[in-house]
């Protein structure tokens, strides 16, 4: 079977941001490729116009296509023949810059892969929304640890009922590098991301917190009702919130629990979530994303490796695999996951057929919205004294 | 060295609770006699006199030292010669008596060593916190966890402040046995502890999330603020809380968050504690308590093993060893260092010379009190829509 | 139930070692009154007489019973009525000092604890069963890791066929302690254990290798064939082994391999069994004893806590446990099963009843004898250029 | 800076193996394009010329350079202009196939990239490690475990002496997969590889102990002496060794062990090696590969995490890292770095430069000599009864 069939051929990405000194454009580019089923073609890989093109050469981007700015590559790209221009756009640039670009791709008729946040706040995330609901579009944004095999793998479970009634989940997403003010150090990672120009109303909730309340939607489907939040700055001058814990009440009765934390010495990307449903409960921690703990009053504790050809596996788990048990899978793996089910969505549209928008396995435009009302509710309640705010938008993906 | 010296003799232990089918008399038991500084001596071992005296031979108490009620035990012994009798009592029934035997042994002028939550309510623990004040007795409450060697390795770590000014506080004790509505079988363990009049206010609050609260406190000495609470009963007929979240703010602008549950499938006593300051940070899980791992940004992790001649271990760590590192210890040991300082005071007493009795190495009458306070505030907070109530009370250890 | 039933009352231990400074008397003390089943009535605690004396209160033995050497305490002892006199002598010297206590204890009709290695060598340890087997006295090796409720646990699971025919089984007892020469500075525990006139002809192979082979004849029942023996000594000037590893070949055409460290930098007490049958595998480490992980092809890999309530447990792991799943037990707590199971047998032979002396759930004197004959052939092997070496001594346990 | 500077263009791959169905085929090119420094333009996918053919469009290769065979393809391509021709050969097909294939892709002079162990027989590897010395070309051998960042930055460690002089190196790997007889069932992967006609001389030995015996070689440096072998073949009828230890003498005086096993139930790809230094000691094992623990008596035990910006990462454990700390790597990352390593050799050559063939980053056509020598001896050792056998080759790179 040929490459992105019925397409046979392999998808032309343009690359925004990811130019020297980027990490995420990097990171968008080996996921897209992982596979095989894209190359990187054309890129505004910089706001300046010669870092853009200088930038180039690393992605084996012909000169020609290295564009001054996203407007540019916009343009000239729509021009070229159907079988030459760029098929989707990575927008991987800072959280203010996303909505504008993004926008733009989808009205020019490209498919969009939008990092996290989706937008710098809600108001463009629903304009956003509006723009992806009228075209044809596959847009997705890169929540990417919805891609770990043992996640989806998690999701059909709960999905399917084998945890029973969800009642808890507690999600916590650690890391310990804003410890201390880099900003003020001029480091470029910690400046747009404390700089509530750039980054949002929120710090650590806007750049991690997010996830952790997307993982626990995404691989339990449960309807938040209402947020109740405290952030806390910890280090002296920093403008965005470095540290805060959210209980989320879901429409169902249970109890969730969302923290994040720049903050911690010593802490990477420790991000662990635990779901705790009537008949079971499982485990699982990104830093060693090969393993869930599947817990069962009465019955020894389980171990779940990524085990495509495990008997414990379901279809979207082991679907979601390219190596053997015990030859560890990681983050790359992960977020081309979010890309090849992207491609998966654009060949299919190529069919024709009805294509699904909300609730794709990929996550999605709706979830970007929804990321975003989590965001303003959170920093909201705080202001409020952490008072219980709503939290299910109409967006929510189900 | 003689034993308790200058005693120079074992100390004489009076036991209530504790009879056939009891699991945390048994506990106190050997934990108090393990150094072989205590014995058994006499017991109140259940409240049915017959049951008592038929206990008596599995603590090899002499028959006429088995008594039917606890006042009769107080009585007798205190009548006896100061050479017979007994020395202590260890009050190991359940939640809503520890207040009238711990209360008639104080004044009866027994030490006394009290099960946690020290009594049913606020009202009761103030007034015993009266009775000890008056008295010249030891009282201690077994907040067993703040016995692990760890424990009080992190404790002076902190308050020498080697993690620097402390942040943050995370705290989660999961447990799973009453995912079911074992009381509704009669289960013993279950049965008082689900039932509002004999364990008081709270479920996992007042049994757990007490020694989530409790250690936190100890290790960091940061005086609280106020509290946030959420509770939930997800076992359906239950009529106290089995899950639940408080969020804590404490004075010196630290934020903290306990998480107790009852209803985590196939988790067992998973309590785990993470400590952030501004110079380190520490995480400690008491199902594998013999390390430790301490981080700080810019080395590698360390892992703090129990090791009573390691160069990291300070003084109140490695004094709370009893093997060398590599050869674990567990539960057990750690219970009998509540013992150990509880002899170690009464030995002091002995020697009558003046003697702390707020800030111990033990658990003690003031941390039972802000114990009940803590259960109180977040049972009326949850009620009050998770308003954030006063968590200071005045008797609060430091 | 009374204590001890039918004896109904405490057993009295002499100990013999024990003194100032010395770790493994203590341990003894501890884990044979942990139940309350024992009291240390008399001692020999050094062969020193006043320093016996002088340790005398530190187990709060009565001076009059505080004896200046094993001859004097087992003569005095013999003198007194039977309801006064030592059941029991526990042996906690060094190695080279066992023989001649052990058998004096047993000739005078005492029942014996003895540390391991159980002699000098495998003479002393072949009339040392000579005269165990005339007598009517129960006889233990403190093969303490056989105690620990997991090990029973696997044990009757792998007897009972669980995990089919057995092919391999991997031990390994990695410390670092030894890594520099501590006997040049004079430590204590370092200079009797690496002096071949106190140790054996064994250093880190008699000290820790016996117990990793001790405990694969425990669990599994392989009959040994032979064995292929490396041994080094890597620390300057140092007389007796410090690393080393066999291979062994068993009876049933199953392979073993037994490897021990004193060199291994920053090891603790680094002990791990793995076995492999035809229906199931197993492993678990010392350090971390409270669970085991168990793994069958085609199912997730299983979890075994030491869960005495739980499904998974069969009735020789459930007996050995005496907390519930999560509070953890440890090295205490696994060698007071073996002195509870010697309690039990000299119990049972109060009874008067027929009592199994080769096939115990304790270690006992044929244990010591296969020990000593691993450390004889080891040793052997390594001088023969790792030469295959007869390993099945008649007195194996079965 | 351009891609594979100076030659500022993606390398040319033609793959021999990786039809449909195959496993190996499709690492090699995911991971020889990972960075976008190499994409698969011409192929000889299967022995089977429609199967190769029908097999291109899943890499996107041109059906025109989709060949019946390897011959066919590497006369082809050497005709094919400088700037069009493929630049290197991945050998990615069973074990008894290497030879023909590298030697003639090696004699064309292209460079080679061969999956191990490397040739059929030692014979074979050292005719190659001829031809290869008589060449120019880049010859690598994938020993893909050399790729993880933490055993690069371990390396430089040792080799730099901070673990001191090595004394031991543990390595075992073991796997569950053939605990039954799949061949029997003609599983594809099962079948070659206990095949004696297609796998070579050894099983287990040849399919994963050659790694577990690379790695300590790659790592340390030390020069093997002699090697003593004990193989079995537990699996009913099968004709290769599917378990297996070997103790290896280095010539320094260190003792090795390397125990693999194919019949370990549930076990997936449980490699993992220690390393006992008079400094320091390691552990790293590939299931967890993101974390190494780094031992030194005296000091906590510290957790090297893979972490490009830690101060305690060195300048090749940084170099081989994609990601920052706590976003795992994994599998196919560290395949990738064996692939960089290649393309970072032929962009030097390139420019004409000197080169070093022995003492490479990446695995080399003098360690696959090494491997095929290991293989012969330990068959040979297990034969004669575990006798010593001399384990130099004299193409040992150090």
């Amino acid at each position: 079977m040929g490459i992105n069939s019925p397409l046979n051929r392999k998808l032309r990405m343009g690359l925004v941001g990811g130019g020297q000194g980027s990490f995420i454009g990097r990171v968008h580019s080996i996921a897209a490729c992982l596979d095989n089923r894209a190359v990187v073609t054309a890129g505004a890989l910089s706001s300046n116009p010669e870092r853009s093109k200088a930038s180039a050469p690393d992605y084996d981007i012909d000169p020609a296509r290295a564009y001054g700015s996203y407007q540019e590559m916009l343009d000239a790209e729509a021009k070229l023949p159907e079988g030459e221009r760029i098929d989707f756009v990575s927008v991987t640039t800072p959280n203010h810059t996303h909505f504008e670009i993004a926008k733009a791709a989808v009205e020019a008729g490209f498919h969009v892969v939008c990092d996290k946040p989706m937008t710098f706040d809600l108001a463009q995330a629903e304009s956003l929304l509006e723009s992806v609901q009228k075209s044809n579009v596959v847009f997705a944004v890169t929540h990417n640890y919805t891609g770990y095999p043992l996640i989806r793998q998690a999701r059909e479970m709960i999905l399917g009922g084998e945890l029973g009634e969800i009642n808890a989940i507690r999600s916590q997403y650690i890391q310990g590098w804003l410890r201390t003010s880099l900003e003020a150090e001029d480091q470029k990672q910690a400046a747009w991301r404390t700089d509530p120009s750039k980054s949002g109303a929120a710090g650590a909730f806007g750049d991690i917190a997010t996830h952790a309340y997307n993982l626990g939607r995404y691989m339990t489907g449960l309807l938040p009702d209402s947020v109740s939040c405290s952030l806390k700055s910890f280090v002296e001058g920093r403008r965005l919130d470095d540290y805060g814990t959210a209980v989320i009440r879901y429409e169902n009765g249970g109890l969730g629990t969302v923290t994040a934390s720049q903050i911690s010495h010593g802490r990477e990307n420790d991000f662990e979530i635990e779901i705790d449903g009537t008949k079971g409960s499982l485990r699982w921690r990104q830093e060693n994303p090969n393993e869930m703990i599947v817990r069962r009053n009465g019955s020894p504790h389980q171990i779940y490796t990524r085990d495509p050809g495990g008997s414990h596996m379901n279809g979207s788990g082991a679907a979601a695999c390219r190596l053997p048990a015990g030859h560890p899978e990681a983050f790359f793996e992960a977020f081309a996951n979010i890309y090849a089910a992207v491609f998966d969505a654009i060949a299919k549209r190529a069919e024709g057929g009805p294509v699904e928008k909300r609730d794709t396995i990929y996550p999605n435009v709706f979830d970007g919205v929804e990321g975003m009302y989590f965001i303003q509710q959170c920093v909201e309640s705080n202001i409020q004294n952490s008072a219980w705010l709503p939290l299910k938008h109409e967006a929510a993906r189900r």
